[in-house]
């Protein structure tokens, strides 16, 4: 699995960031795309994502910087001829606001929209390898968390017990790693379930909209594998700023994940105000990952447009270097 | 007064050419945004434009491709804390699409818009400077034709006719501009109309929504310096896509131009198919070009994305050197 960032910036677009967006790539070459602000698709032409196999979009919040983008992708995955169905995951209105643009801008697609209200997210199932839960968060809006985890985990033989059997490698591994029997020479019968090893836990991805509160997250982030949340101010900023607009400091952020004994935090969603390179006074996107080493002493990433991380089977998260 | 160029894609954008979006920028820093697809706010960024100085929105029709961008742009001149009035010029519909985004997403705004129906701009309007005329094109949706004219055009007096009479360069020249009276030593009486050099013909550029039917420009343009006009195919491609999309090939309004006897030409609004480099056995820019040429003498550009026009009083274009 993958997670690569189509947008990294808060409220507006920079020259170096976008507004929301965020790939979550699955084996097998399908994908989730959680947030869709303006200038999503244009990203994903810098990437090698396909609108064809784009399994499920899931919003957080009806916000613009986190939905703008919504009309424009559904448009062009229509005009790219995409048939399949497409799960819109996200809060009540999020059906109005993709309707009341389709009714006002004569836009109609070639394939079908299955809207799911994140409140009926357990009975849609929408994913086909992959089980979706949301959890509410704190913010000006309804906004949501979701936790993606692994459905089907595969299982491997134990071969050094097989080699102790007399089973060689051949087609019978096959039919004993499905879970079938095998009849040896001597008569003998073995049950594939008994040569299996332990199942690895399945790999959980929570990602989360915006929030002021990330304390909400403590029982959705226990076993999950990574964290992917905003941290749009420093806490100086924040204090300045005031609580109104319900944002995350990256302080609270890694306090919170150093509490919960998360393994691997990606913070994004950066006010436009921080910039990538420093300059002197300026606040700069180093000052808060300044912030969050000092209270967190986990894996720590700081997005970026177009990064991409890779989470391996042991459930490591990984940079891509893309140079 | 200038032409910048925002989006010159259609349909969707490339990795080279956003969307349609059109700046007409005005003598004294303010400027007119000609459809805002998504991305037009991205494009911004890369220009001096400010929205604070955004005096109107024209929308020729209601796609996505030419409107998608009206909420992101709107929101971000909110967050920016725009406070003037800002009049939205377009077809029926265009306040229903942009109430509608504004509701389901808790957008609100610290700036007043001002919806004018296209229908009803002789009456509106909405430019300090400029008068707007719309002109009803054919499309598969409303779509119209945007006629910016100069109101006032700034006199020059006559200097040699007022040396002759005497009345050497200061104050004076200032009053008799202005259209006053000044007495002179020996009790004379200069009125000012007398010595105003015939004013230069106001400047006029019409840029036209999709359409497939040029003709219905012919009145629009009289008079005009400049058409900007899609010309989203050639006219092999057109036939063989058919006329169902109802877009215009370079060789309809070239011919039409010529026809026309208009002097300068735009061409926009080009299917992605078309590279902007040519690579063997693929539609290229050139193509258009190389078509629009072959039916028209007059001059020609063929727009890029941020390419920049300058229309001097001379009614003169010519394209602004960036590098």
């Amino acid at each position: 699995m993958e997670l690569q960032f189509l947008g990294t910036s808060s409220g507006i677009p920079s020259k170096t960031r976008n507004v929301a967006g965020l790939a979550l790539r699955l084996d097998g070459g399908g994908w989730v795309l959680v947030d869709c602000g303006e200038g999503t698709q244009h990203r994903i032409l810098h990437t090698t994502l396909s609108l064809h196999a784009l399994q499920a979009i899931c919003i957080t919040h009806l916000h613009g910087d986190h939905c703008y983008g919504l009309p424009g992708l559904l448009a062009s995955a229509g005009m790219g001829n995409r048939v399949e169905p497409l799960p819109l995951v996200g809060p009540a209105g999020l059906r109005d606001y993709v309707e009341g643009v389709m009714a006002t801008t004569a836009l109609r697609l070639p394939f079908p929209l299955q809207f799911v209200d994140v409140t009926q997210l357990a009975a849609a199932a929408p994913l086909p390898a992959l089980d979706i839960a949301a959890v509410a968060l704190s913010h000006r809006v309804p906004s949501w968390a979701y936790r993606f985890t692994e459905r089907a985990v595969e299982r491997r033989l134990d071969a050094a017990r097989l080699a102790a059997a007399g089973v060689p490698p051949g087609p019978d591994w096959g039919t004993l790693q499905q879970g079938g029997s095998v009849t040896l020479a001597d008569g003998g019968v073995l049950q594939g379930a008994d040569y299996l090893l332990p199942a690895r836990r399945p790999r959980a991805i929570v990602i989360a909209g915006d929030n002021d509160d990330p304390g909400l997250l403590l029982d959705a982030v226990h076993e999950a594998d990574v964290l992917v949340h905003e941290a749009t101010y420093t806490q100086a900023v924040l204090d300045k700023v005031g609580a109104g607009p319900q944002h995350s400091s990256a302080r609270m952020v890694a306090q919170f994940a150093a509490r919960a004994g998360l393994r691997q935090l990606v913070l994004t969603h950066f006010s436009p105000r921080y910039l990538d390179a420093a300059r002197p006074g300026m606040p700069a996107i180093a000052d808060i990952e300044a912030e969050a080493r000092a209270h967190y002493d986990g894996t720590l990433f700081l997005a970026a447009d177009l990064a991409r991380y890779r989470l391996d089977r042991q459930g490591t998260l990984t940079g891509i270097d893309q140079a």
